[in-house]
């Protein structure tokens, strides 16, 4: 059967680099023609000659802890080409064969996702900073993800764990070990609320070379990655860079030069990532792909729940395009000639402003002007 | 007389933009010749009717006080097509007619300038980082340009004044009119060490709108324009986006998003200014144009003289860079291959390691590492 297969290609699979892995299976076509594949053709694939005999003799005795944690509840296994497998992290060149899962939404895994990372040991207002974005980002639909390490990382799973979004937590460990031990109780509430994702199989112990693997999963499930404050010798400067060059966007918040933690920050920025300053700036970056993806965000619960004092939608041009528009619907292309902006432009300032809930998207691409709240 | 000729024309000129006179100027050939140009041939370069019946006939009372002021000690009208005219300023599109300048170093006009502007109510982190940037690139033989306004351009002038690139201001009124009044002092300072600069001749006094014309000159008269600390609203905004459109370099330093004196200089990086985190930084930048200049820097006068407690020198590409290096001459492109990095960044950092005191650049593009110090 097929989970006693992958089950036996994760345990000859441990210790190496899953890209000869996946080549094999997709020249295999099924991990039962894996399985039993001639060891020359693994060999050809670039499969070490000590994986391909422990998956040829197995040592089934691994398997019965591991088959033991799957039966318990709110558990799964998504392997590499299933539906469940998020479609984004198939994308990736070394894409984990298989996640391990653990969460009462199984479906989180396939959400869209925002990766908000950084430092261990971040400033208060950084942290503060993290947990504000991650609230506001998840309150509108995207899907916090993030590494349970202690500080940012932790941060921004509190952040998002209660609003819509929630979050989705990759460790850098087997799925049932508690790592960072100060995490305890919020692994608990996240596998509660949120998804708990592992490539490592239940009772492998976190290892140092471990993170830096781990930071591809969180780079790979995610639209964008946000590094909230990181050194330069930062570990989030990996899931960044991962990000990069998976093609994804990386978002990152400057700081005072004084500041050793706005360093990785700046360091990012100058390597082209996107200076953000709100957590609303995020969504107008992606807003072109969400919409693209048929992704649909949600209005803000409260009429202004911005991170900071000065919501982007008080600056000026805001103003002028709200001041443009009619109480009944208008055409994107309407309010372009109006205010002397581009479609494009116009349509990602009216994402915002209907996040914000002052105008109200309409089929036909037409947006109205929602009345005065106050 | 030339001077006369040129007088004549900047009582006429005083109310309009100076394109149509540099437009005239140029058909005509000479300062005398536009002064005797037919009104026909000024009107087709769009030079308007009032200004042309100013030129025809002079009020000549007004010369008087400018001549008079002209006659003290250290003093001149540069006027645009003359020697002393400099070169960067002559070729931005709205340049001046001429400058009124007063100090005891006229060169100073046409050496290689960085224009530091900012809030006039800035943080006291920002007035210092302005003070230290300002000071160590004097030091190193850049000429700090900016507006002689409280806060910023205060500290800027303040720390490049006693260095040796010294610093020129740029005023907002008329040459011997003082404003802002708290800047009594450091206006004579700068009258005695650096170089006053105007557009406007004796007796103007200041207006609003003067603020944004002179900002062109602070622009136009620097290689590239860094801003410190500045609102949204700032005008310093102005000097930087005058920069831009000029083609110069602007370099922006960042700060925290809770700070709105940072929104300014976040907003200019997105739209392309560089991220400066240390002065060292803008060296760097400046590196390659300095150079094909013929423009030489100087070694910093202290062994370790950085404006933040890491020099940019620390960072483990210098310290790898360093290590490849002989006591004795290498070429750059020897260091490049040993480094495997491209000439034009071991060429930067050559420059940096330079100013810090730890190369030696010799004649043939080689250079050798210097005795450690300590």
């Amino acid at each position: 059967m097929a989970l006693d297969a992958w089950l036996t290609l994760l345990a000859a699979a441990q210790q190496v680099t899953t890209r000869p892995w996946l080549a094999a299976l997709k020249r295999c076509g099924s991990i039962e023609a894996l399985n039993a594949a001639p060891p020359r053709l693994l060999l050809e694939h670039g499969v070490p000659p000590e994986a391909i005999a422990e998956l040829k003799t197995p040592d089934t005795s691994v398997l019965d802890p591991w088959r033991e944690w799957l039966a318990g509840a709110n558990r799964a296994l998504v392997t590499f080409g299933s539906a469940a497998y998020p479609r984004r992290l198939a994308e990736i060149p070394d894409a984990p064969l298989a996640l391990w899962v653990e969460g009462t939404d199984l479906e989180l895994l396939a959400a869209p996702q925002l990766a908000i990372v950084g430092s261990r040991s971040p400033t208060t207002s950084g942290r503060d900073t993290a947990e504000q974005f991650a609230r506001y980002l998840s309150e509108r639909g995207l899907t916090v993800t993030s590494g349970l390490a202690t500080g940012i990382d932790g941060a921004s799973h509190r952040g998002a764990l209660p609003a819509l979004g929630s979050t989705v937590a990759v460790l850098g460990c087997g799925i049932d070990v508690v790592f960072p031990r100060v995490h305890a109780q919020l692994a608990r509430d996240i596998a509660a609320r949120g998804l708990l994702v592992a490539e490592y199989a239940p009772g492998v112990q976190p290892q140092k070379y471990f993170f830096p693997q781990r930071n591809r999963i969180i780079a790979g499930l995610s639209i964008g990655t946000l590094v909230v404050e990181a050194t330069r010798r930062s570990g989030s400067l990996i899931t960044a860079e991962h990000a990069m060059d998976f093609g994804r966007e990386v978002f990152a918040i400057p700081g005072s030069i004084h500041n050793p933690l706005a360093r990785g920050c700046h360091y990012l920025i100058r390597q082209g990532a996107k200076l953000v300053e709100e957590a609303g700036d995020i969504l107008v970056e992606l807003a072109p792909q969400l919409r693209a993806e048929g992704i649909d965000l949600q209005p803000a619960p409260s009429p202004v729940d911005s991170t900071t004092s000065t919501p982007l939608t008080s600056e000026p041009s805001y103003q002028n395009l709200l001041k443009t528009m009619d109480f009944s619907p208008v055409p994107i292309a309407e309010l372009a000639a109006r205010t002397n902006l581009t479609p494009a432009e116009v349509s990602s300032m009216l994402l915002v402003l209907e996040l914000e809930g002052l105008v109200e998207a309409l089929p036909g691409g037409r947006y109205s002007r929602l009345g005065n709240k106050k």
